[in-house]
């Protein structure tokens, strides 16, 4: 039995979303129990399951706007920290949490903490790409600051998870770079690759860039949180900003646009689909000792289940584990 | 009379598209005089304006994937440095290229040299934002490596930019960080910070975020080269992709998704002219003696056309000889 300790009242449409999404994975899936932090009352309005579930009850919450180190060190009894506490007592296996993502960061670092070898755990999320298959991106900015040697170990950690969660057999390694010759970049990104195409256990394939990253030319993306975090906020940006102007353009459009729209209805969706990656799960704090796992905050009960289904895989496969080992080995 | 040189044979549609840019540009603006640099023969095919016109024949030219400083140290006669020679001479005022951006950076600093007090010049273009109005944005990439005195630079360049050419009175200048609040980022951005929020000359309005950019957040974003170049190829990257799906969606709907489409082709043309933000002109090498431009390698002749406005507006406006005065005064 694979036990998963989460937030219940994390994020835009906890509890209701949360719950929700639990309902559906506890129907689907026989190996997993879920443990609920949160007020017992608003989750009970929302639980259809009865088996293979449990309510810790708790009042107390970490709000999205709460200083993520100082909320995580003041409020003990919050569902966020006692989720996190759970998975270091041994009484789950790994949390979930939509929350305040400073915050999960700080629980995941300090409550849980990482793995002996990894310096610097980070924020990995599986990104879309047009073909479907996606890729690994790390550091998503749980890091404002990175060496060489934490992009290294990012090569490593993102190749282990999409091998095992992704059914990848030779994930292709790439390190985001301002160019896709080897002498590319500044100081740290010259290190990086050094490293990375040093290092046997990885399939590197060298430097890529930014404009191809939808296009599947990688498995798994190397980055620092820096650039990451603006990538990630760009393409978020741009596919938002594109999806909304369109969007406007057909509502002042008239009768004829709108028309068109109810015509190319499927269309539309299909496109709004493949840029919506929450089915591949959350967003993992990779490095720790357990799978910490950020669900985006605006999740719905859909997002939510895929990231109960995607730390499944992660307990099925012992991802952390065998990374455990790995770094252990070194 | 504002003297400016272009190079004919760079970019992906040269010399057709450069000739053509430049046939319109004379017929609309009676105050420029144009050189053009290349192959006269096929230079004439495409010219049908006589006055305010001159071809400087030279059959040598810098290819896409020559290496630039190799490029531009030996190939002495190609019309990329012949362009960037007739401005340090002063037979021209500024010099146009959408050939390899690379050897126009090299060109740029080697041949026509930076302002004194401008340490290191920026590549600078104004991007699209959702209302419209667009923003500048640099260092896009000119540079790999930037520090907090050069992202200083850069706001007081933008500022100057956005206010002479684009008509701006106080433009707003925002720095591209990991979010909003003042303590965010990594030892440059925070350096960068306090030196940004103590310059009197510019309107600093704070740390931005790249998913805001498209929002109108900011008249004026500096980052550094490295971060810039990967916001901008990100930003191409996913919006070619969301077009190139929905396309590949149209296309395979069937009768139904077609005729959808074509009742909202409007709409769609609307947004495909919201995301070009060629009609702002090229990417201004900032920083030196005098405006060097690249036109995207793709660019048409009505790309062409704006930047040889944007060109006119820049020399109007003597932006870069008040740039010369401020980083004098200092």
């Amino acid at each position: 039995m694979k036990k998963i300790a989460i937030d219940a009242m994390g994020g835009d449409y906890a509890p209701k979303a949360i719950v929700e999404g639990v309902n559906q994975a506890i129907s689907d899936f026989s190996d997993i129990e879920v443990q609920l932090y949160g007020d017992q009352k608003k989750i009970e309005k929302y639980l259809t399951v009865t088996e293979r579930v449990s309510i810790i009850h708790t009042e107390e919450k970490i709000n999205s706007d709460d200083e993520p180190a100082k909320a995580v060190r003041r409020k003990k009894q919050s569902s966020m920290v006692l989720g996190a506490k759970a998975v270091k007592d041994g009484v789950a296996q790994a949390f979930i949490s939509a929350g305040n993502t400073g915050a999960l960061l700080a629980a995941g670092l300090f409550v849980v903490g990482r793995i002996k070898g990894v310096d610097r755990p980070g924020l990995m999320s599986t990104m879309p790409t047009l073909d479907g298959v996606g890729f690994d991106m790390l550091d998503l900015g749980a890091n404002a600051e990175n060496t060489a040697s934490h992009l290294h170990q990012y090569a490593i950690l993102g190749s282990f998870y999409a091998k095992n969660v992704r059914g990848i057999e030779v994930p292709r390694v790439g390190l985001l770079n301002n160019g896709t010759e080897e002498t590319k970049g500044d100081s740290l990104h010259k290190e990086a690759y050094e490293l990375l195409a040093a290092e046997p256990s990885i399939n590197f394939i060298g430097n890529i860039e930014a404009r191809d990253l939808m296009s599947s030319v990688a498995d798994v993306v190397v980055t620092d949180g820096f650039t990451g975090n603006a990538v990630l906020k760009t393409m978020e940006g741009t596919a938002m900003s594109i999806m909304g102007s369109l969007k406007s353009s057909i509502k002042s459009g008239g009768v004829k646009a709108k028309l068109g729209a109810l015509l190319l209805k499927d269309s539309l969706y299909q496109l709004k689909d493949s840029m919506d990656y929450s089915s591949a799960g959350g967003a993992v704090l990779f490095g720790l000792k357990a799978p910490i796992v950020k669900c985006h905050g605006s999740s719905d009960s859909k997002a939510v289940y895929s990231t109960l289904k995607q730390v499944r895989t992660m307990l099925e496969t012992q991802v952390v584990d065998q990374l455990v080992d790995a770094f252990t080995d070194e």
